[in-house]
């Protein structure tokens, strides 16, 4: 699991704090972007896990990972 | 639309600042990579909104999104 | 190629230094990860020059890009 800071717009905007590093000249807030590797069969642990039930909760975006291999052997991962 | 800052090699660099945050060992400027989840028909809407027309306009590279849900409820985000 | 800082949990965490600035609520450490856009057979490319043999190399996740243009003309990018 890998979290990222970003920027972004969107339906539910946490705009109270007055901040800005990117300088976007339009109304934006300050997300995570959380990126999970799991088996088919596990996709929802995002929403089992991961909300909150007030507005802001986010989406889920899903797209297809063709393979994982280590970095050192180049051989297959498991993803668990 | 998010917006997160790296940092990045290509064809035209925007070398003329001193900065490295992550002291990469090769020239390198900072970039903003932008992800847009919009439907087929809407894929050059970066094209028409984000071109300046110089060096470093960037490229797009679209992949697949399988599916879209919301968190709260898992069921599917209508994207516009 | 561009490169992007995070915050991850994974097998092998480096979590001897303190510092957290997402102030994740479990173990984890500053990750980096590497985006490039190469052909089928230009792949490997991450195994052969940025393995360290060392705990904590990563992982190559491969998923498939659609296709690749320039912003500013909309025109296909040659990727090499």
């Amino acid at each position: 699991m890998t979290v990222f800071e970003g920027e972004g717009t969107g339906r539910y905007l946490d705009n109270r704090k007055e901040w800005s590093s990117l300088k976007l000249p339009f109304s934006h807030s300050k997300i995570a972007k959380i990126e999970i590797i799991v088996p088919d069969e596990r996709v929802q642990i995002i929403h089992e896990n991961g909300k909150t039930g007030c507005p802001g909760d986010g989406i889920i975006c899903i797209s297809e990972i063709l393979e994982v291999v280590k970095v050192k052997t180049l051989k297959p991962e498991e993803i668990i």
